[in-house]
This record gives structure tokens, sequence and C-alpha cells, in this order.
């Protein structure tokens, strides 16, 4: 190939831009050039598509967000929007097309593939949830986000004496509750992907005041219930003067992290290598600290994420 | 006086520490000796009180929280739980107390002053709003979280062109908001004590889209309504794509910054040498960089908050 | 005026981004042309310069260091230099000329105001070492990073029982020295405004030892001697595991502070006011919270900075 | 085993505290009882030996340095040191003890073994050259410590286009370089593992130049040559405006990242686990995302430490 493109999709993570330059100048690098598409699949059909030289993503790697701008376009969801972006691509001489983003993103990457363009797809969200790698761009900075937090949080949790009950994002995954949680010291990780009994979780919460304890945290993924639920539902079992702390947004920007830098490097640098390839219809991740290519058909239909449950073990037993 | 006591009242803020370490070193230097009282006036009341020596406000300056603990105690408000307060100081030999804290904490220490007992006050709350002084203690701390939030949250509105509400503290005082709305860059600011028109803020956010602008951040003080609510009126003038942050506990926590830690060095300085003189019924604040000493009842009775308006003027004419 | 410049010059200081995006947005509000000039007064003798619009500034009052970049140019000592700024200021029908800088910035300006030429000043230097101002731009972050970095190393110096000697910048100014000192908790500051005897220095370490302290960390202005060769001097007084660390360029950059951006923002919009009038051949500053304007010439011939040297005494007697 | 014990030695590293945290509750779980030894094996020989509670392991985990503390000891070596350790553990009737460090902590836990004593390692040091692993504890929070200064560094030499040769630690290994160069975006990075040329070097920064680039950053590890030596190396080949910058004892501090907490508790948890069967002579470590225990006295007799050489590929090719 000699002429790529990129855009990001879904929600912004944390090391999208890192991608966004590993990708432009891994390709300049080896002689092809490289268009960014703004505002993801919107910006697609509507060819809002430029040339990228090596100084525009100059200066963007220890930046947040995306700077070829992100949208939600379900329109992509349909043959129509398939094939107009396809078009576009066509029109502009481009022969492959990488993507960054989450499970939407790669649903658009798989129907491209399934119409025969070659797109790779590169994991880029915080939640974690993306089958076919253990870490996704942007997970590394968002729990480093959320425990920034919970150590705030402890501050005065333990000047009050009070229980916090902290809601983060993880609508099927309790990655990032599990990470930030077993990291942040809390006292109790609720989870999707485990049941929890609310008459242990308050007896815990006793057993830890009649020692001494000053605080009292709860890391809570959103998934299970909101907060405010979970906190009047606790409530019910005594005192625990409890509060909530919904993190929200402010958890999806910052700086990346070295770890989600490097990962967005490598996942950049090697979708380029796949594409010089000639080879399309797969996404890159990371198993075992190895940098792998699978087929993104195969992964969206049969693969799964799977979470690594040995911090929920291993918090409930060293949270005393 | 020979042996002075401290304790941290109302909601915790970053310096409290660094305010406590400054007065018991300080009375300790100057050959007085300092106890320190556990969970505000509840503890007073209750005698939760110890000796503290010079170690053991060691390695705390960084610390946010307050090591006292703080607590909400209404009880004090009443003359009954005041004279046994008094006369728990007594039973230690206790001549003379610091209580650090808001505007709550401050008429405890009135009520001593009231009955003959020397007391008095620091201004320590991450809202500004105590009369007597230009900064809390804890506030420079507080504008910096938020500020680190609101450039976070920059990433995102910009990556998907939207619309954000950040609300944060402050309930009858904007000067959070002011503060880090010119700092963030906000494009309005809305503070209880000035008038907005909701046609106006929907102006302006057109105005930005028209030019170019990327993302629009509305700064919100609790005071004037909740986040949710003002994003729902917004809408009623169009779509802005709009979102909603609410900043809670986490601004309260968080290791001091180099000026609330400087400013409740001052403070707790200061409270010693008012104190050895023999001086009660005062409260410290900083006045043009000055450190002054004014009459507490006086202050609680008539003085008044006086927030720095002109930056609410400046960031309306540079926020363009 | 219709049209005025900016530049910045000598060593870059976090929230100069956010001072010319004031006077830039100040400008065009009041209806005037702003226009940017590249590398400083090289840049205005080469005639680096292009106009500045609205967006120009946009998305950079969080960025450290100069988006017009800074070069000295010890050549704008001369009247030939001089009278070529003049001439290219003519070129593009620039009336009126903002500089952003320490003490040789000032110089450039006066010299300007000299030939008939308006120009104001706005002091933007870690060192804070400008007079005609309680604060500079840039120093409130500088001491926020050197602080961050004294609580890095509090960590090694207690896990070790080891004396770090921290020299910091500031050749003839202990601003950076004091405040970082006080609010880090060191055990002596040795500044250049005052004595300081070693045999003092190593009595009070021995007597923190002794007392069961298990760091000590001596806070060092530059400018009284290097680091090292401080060590090399204390430990002829005694076996102090002593170790130093030199904190350089880090502290120039980073993300400006709340009260750097609004001090940036401040004296930015006030510099436009100045002009608009008019008037040139001023410096704004910060007295006792007010924003003022001094006479340019007055305040380089005859000003003199005034550190805060309560610091330094509070320091002494509460970091026992 | 009944009764464990815990030391942290040599360099202190971010996540030691997380990791006797871990250890200690963990014990405590299954029904042991823990000791913690003060300074290392100093402290062990010298039976500096006390109970841990539960409390006392209490908000700990984001605190860096080690709260056991830390020393040198090269009296360990002996054999009569080493039997004085066994002896000390013994009268305390400890049976089983973990040792967390790097190198030469391994060294003694080898020593302990071959005696007969049952020992297990954790690997702890920001440098990463522990054989057995493919990260220790501390390496994550250290490159996040340098990137933090490198992005810093930028701002100053991107304002005054200048080159900045950064000196990070790594004797023998140049991981933390590698790291941080490429999440840093180094132009050049410079590591004991693999040759260079100045030429090159030269070359490249030309090139950049020539092309517009501001800022020319090239990390190097500290093994090759001190900073100094080699940016004057670097100016016989032109004048780049170089400058060094030394990250010294600051990158050893600061809070633990949550990758380096869960890793500590991970560990923690494990070491816990093999001494609970009765096992020692072993070291943690993770592979590939698994913990795993290895021989202690194989590691040290024919382990190494493999270096992420990807990396250094990458960074070449992306960092045009």
């Amino acid at each position: 190939m000699k002429r790529i493109a990129i855009l990001t999709s879904g929600g912004d993570a944390p090391g999208m831009n890192a991608a966004v330059r590993a990708v432009t100048r891994k390709a300049i690098h080896d002689g092809m050039e490289v268009y960014g598409i703004n505002y993801g699949y919107a910006g697609l059909v509507a060819g809002d598509i430029r040339k990228l030289e090596i100084a525009d993503v100059g200066d963007i790697i220890q930046r947040g967000g995306t700077f070829l701008y992100s949208a939600r376009y379900p329109e992509f969801a349909t043959q129509e929007g398939q094939l107009k972006g396809i078009e576009q691509l066509k029109k502009f001489g481009i022969e492959g097309l990488v993507v960054i983003g989450g499970d939407g993103s790669y649903h658009g990457a798989m129907a491209l593939t399934k119409h025969g363009y070659p797109a790779v797809g590169i994991p880029g969200t915080i939640d974690n949830d993306i089958p076919g790698t253990d870490y996704t761009i942007g997970f590394d900075t968002a729990i480093n986000t959320v425990l920034d937090a919970v150590d705030k949080i402890r501050d005065t949790a333990t000047s009050h004496v009070r229980t916090f009950v902290i809601e983060v994002m993880g609508r099927n995954a309790g990655d990032i509750a599990m990470w930030a949680g077993l990291a942040g010291g809390a006292d109790v990780i609720v989870v999707p992907e485990k049941e929890y009994d609310m008459k242990d979780v308050a007896a815990k919460i006793t057993e830890g005041r009649e020692r001494g304890k000053k605080h009292c945290l709860i890391m809570l993924a959103e998934g299970v219930m909101p907060g405010h639920e979970f906190a009047e539902k606790l409530s019910e079992y005594g005192d625990f003067h409890e509060r909530v702390s919904v993190l929200g947004h402010v958890v999806r920007g910052g700086s990346p992290t070295a770890k989600d830098r490097v990962l967005a490097s490598k996942f950049g640098w090697h979708a380029v290598e796949l594409l010089k390839e000639g080879r399309g219809g797969l996404c890159v991740g990371v198993r075992n600290n190895d940098i792998v290519a699978s087929d993104i058909i195969e992964i969206l239909e049969q693969g799964k994420h799977q979470p690594d449950m040995s911090l929920y073990t291993i918090n409930k037993e060293i949270s005393l």
C-alpha cells in the first residue's frame, strides 16, 4: 500500500493521539502517505479528510483526547453508510484504514472488511473491555486518574470517619473498579462479574470500625447499579455515614501515562506493518506482553474480554 | 499562657495539617505545651484530648485532610455544650484554644469568647467564604484540583465538540467558580453574585461554534442551581451537546499547594503569637498580603466576604 | 491605538501563554488588532511578526512555555537594534508593544520608551525577582513544581535516614527557596538575603537526629553556592549521609497553576487597558492584591524586589 | 509457618509499602503472625524487629518510600552477618522471611537460603533490572515521574529551540530511558544495550531543525556516560543549543502508580502463599502477566534481565 488513512471513533481515550502519531510517522518512515479523517465514521462518510505530515503529529503525544475528533455515527451500521465511506476512501486513493476506538469502532472496521476493504482496528477505550487484547489504550491512564481521586477522597473519609461509595465507569466490565480498588485500598469492590451480599458489605464495614478503622471505601462499577442506589441500600443495614462520589467525564481526559503512550506507539507501529503487507480485517492487541493481530470478525463474534479476577480475590484477603 | 489546645472543625480542607503543625511547633518553640483535640467540638466536650509533641506533627505538612479528625456537632451551639467544653479545657489546664475551620467553627470560638475563654480562629475551608480574610486555607488547593479536572474535561469536550456544564462547590460564594473559570478558560461563569441570562449563554455558545470553537465550558457554582437543572434549561435554547460534570468530594482532599501550606504556617504561627500575649476572641486572616487579627464577634456579626469580582469581568471580555 | 503587538522574552515561564491569550482577546474585544512577534526581540528586529486571531490563542491557557518562542538577544541593548525594532513595528503599523519577561525584557521595553515608543512590560519569570510587583507570572507554578520534588525526596530521605541538600533556582533572590522551603517542611533554608553559619546547620541536624527525626532537608538558593559545594562544607562538621539534588530546567516548564493563570490574565487585560489609553513606558504588577502600573524607568532604576522575609523567620521557629 | 517477617533493602522504590501491606494482611488473613524488620539487613542483624498488626499498614498503600526504612549493609555479605541474622529470626520465633529489594537484597536472601533458612524475594527497584520478572515494583512510577519531567522540559526546549540531554537512572539497564524515551517523544535514545554513533545523533537533530522542529530531546541512560559528557561530545558536531538535565533522586520517590500498587499487592500476596506452604529459596516475579516463582539461586547465577528492545526500534522509526 502507498496511502493509508486513520480515524478515531467512539469515546475519546488518553493515548489516542500517541497512536495517531505512531501510525503517521511509521507510515511516512516506510514511504507511505497518511490521511487523517476528522470526526470518526461521520467524517469518513462526509469526506472530512486531509493529508497528515510529520509536523502535524508533533507535540501531541502528551495530550489527552483526540486531535482528529470523534463522533457517534449510528448511520455507519447501515450498508449505505459503509459503501459511502469506501467510496470516499477510494476517491482519495486511500488503500487501507486504521480505526482506533472501542467496540462500535471495531464493528465499523468489520463491516469494511466484509465489503473487502482492508481495515485494521486498534483498541482505544478507557474501559478495557475489548476482546483480543489484555489492555486497551487509555485504561492505564483512567485507573490512575481514578486512583488520584480515591487518594483525595481517603483524606476526607478519614478526617470525618465516613464510608464513601465511589462509582466508576464500567457497564459490563469491572476492570476499572478492580484495578483502582485494589490499588486504592478499597474495603469492598463491587463489579458486574461477581455477586455481592449487602449484608456482608455492612458486616465488613462494622468490623473495620470496631477495629478503629477511620475510612471505608467501596469501589462500585456503574454496571451494577448507580452509586446513590447502592448507598441507600447499604443504609438499610446501619448508619455508615455514607457519601457518594461519581467519577464521570474527568476520567476520560488527561495526559496519557507512560504505559498508555508506549502501548499506543506499539499498536500504531504494528497496524502500519500489517497494512504495509496488505493485510486487513485484523485488530491488534497485546497478549502476554506480545503484540498480536487477530481476525476482527472472529474477535467480535466469538471473542470475550477476560478481566483479571485475581485482583478481586487478592483484594478480598488483604483489605482487612 | 503555658498550655494551649487546637482543634479542627467543619469540612476538612487541605492545609489544616500544616496549620496544626505550625501551631504545635511554634508553641513548643516558645516554651508552651500543646494539646490536640480529636473530632472538633465533639471531642472537646467528650474530652478526647492528648498532648502533642514535635514528632506528632512530623511528616504531615504535605497531607490532605486533618489528622485531628473533624465532626459536625450542632450541640455546641447550646450553652450547655459550650460550658462543658470549657470545663474539659480547664480540667487539662489548657488556657487558650486555636480553632481551625469555617463559619460554624468560628461561631463556636465566638461562644467561648463570650464566656470569657480565649479562643483564636484560623480560616480553613475550601470555599474561601469567611469574612476577615482574603484567602482561606484550602482554597488554593481546591481551585487547582478543579482546574486539573477542567483541563481533563476540555480534552473530551474538544474531541467530541461538546458543551460541558461543570458544577463546583460554592453555596453562597462564587470564588471557586470564578478562579477556576478564569484559569480554566471557561466560556461562561455562573455565580450567585451575578445575574445571568440563559439566552445570552446560548448566544455565546452559538457564536463560538460558528467561529469554529470545538469545546464550550460553563463553570457553575452549586449555589445558583444544580448542574443538571442548568443543562436542561440551556437545552431549551438549542442542542449544544451538553454534558454535566459534578466535581464533588474529590475537591476537598489532596496534598495542599505551596500557597496553602505557607498560608497555613503563617496563620498557625500568628495564632500562637496572639495567645502567647494572652489575646483571645480573635480570628487571623490575610489582608493585602499582611497577616491580620480581627475581633471574632465583629467579623461574624458585621463582616462580609468580598470576592474578587474583577475575575468575572475579565473572563467575560477574554473568553471569546 | 488600533494595532498592538506582543512578544515574550528571556527564560520561559508557565503562564506566559495565558498572558498572551489575555492580551490578544482583550484587544480584539476592544476593537484592536494584535500581532504576535516570534523569538522575542530577535524576532522583532528580524520582522518575524504575524497577526493573531481569537483561535490562535485557543487551547493554550493550560500550556507551559511560550508559543511565541523566546530567545536571548543581547544585540537589543544597542541603539541600532532598538531603532531597527521600532522600524519593524512601524512597518506593520503597530502602535504599541506588550513585552512579557524578566529583567532583561524590561530593559528592552525601557529602551523603546526612551525612544518615544509606547511599551508596557508584564513580569514573567519563575524567579519572582522583578521590582514593581509582589508576584511574577510563573513563580507560583515553579514553587509547586519544586514542592512536588521535595515531597518525593522526603520519601527517600526518610527511608534512608539521609540529609538532602536541594539546590533551587535563585541567583539573587531567595523567594523560591523560602516559599518551597517553608511549604516543604525544610529544616534549614539558605538564601542570599541571610547570613548562615554552617556550625548551626550541623547542630540543627544533629539535634533532629537525636530526637529521632529521619529526614533532613536543606533548601538552598543557587545564588549562595552550588549544592555540591554546600554538602562538602557541611560534611566537615560530621557525617550526615548527605545527598545533593539539583532541580534545574524541570522547574521552568509545566502547566501553570490557577494562580499563575489568573495573574497572567489580569496582567494581560490591564496591559491592553493601558495601551488603549495611549499609555506606555509602564510595567504592570500586583501590589497587595491590586493590579498596578508603574513607570518602567523608575522601577528599573530605583525599584528593588522585596522578598517576604517573614517566611524565613517562621520556618526557623517551626522547623524543629 | 506461623510467624514470618519482612524487610525492605537497597534503594527505596514506590510500591514497597504496598507490598509490605499485602504481605502483612495476607499473612494475618491466613492466620499467621507478621514481624517488620527496620533498616533492612542491618536491622535484622541488630534485632530491630517488631510485630505488625493490621492497622500498622493502614494508610500506607499510597505512600512512596518504605516505612520499614532501608539501609546499605555490606556486612551481610559475610557468613558471620548471615548467621547472626538467622539467630535473631530464631530468637523471635520467626520461620520465614520476605525480602523486598533489588539485586543486593536478593543476594542476602540467597545466602539465607543456602544456610537452610526459607526466604522469598520480591523485586523492588525503580531500575527494572532484576532477572526473573518482566517488571519490578517502582518501575512504572519511575518512568511516569521521568515522563512528567520530560513533558515539562519539552515546554522549555520548544520555547527556546533547544536540544536537551536528559540523563536518567540505569547503570546497566536502559529500561527507564527506553520507556520514558518512547513515551516522551524523544528524538534519540541512548542506552547501554545499543551502540550509538554521535555523528548520526547530530545528523538527526540537524534534519529535524531543517524541517522546522523546535525541540530536540535526547534520553540518555547514566550507564552510557554522564549527561554533561555526552553534551560536550555532541557539541563537537555543531551548535545544537544543548542543555543538560539530570533527573536524580526525585525519580525514586512519589506516590506509586496503580500498576505498581497492584503488582506490589500481587507479589506480597504470592510471597505469603509460598511461605505458607513452607517454600523458600524463591523469588516472585511477573512473566507474561502471570505471577511466577523462580529458584533464587538459579535466577541470580544464570538469570539475565531482558529489556524490551522493540521500544528502541519503534522509537527509531517514529521519532522523525
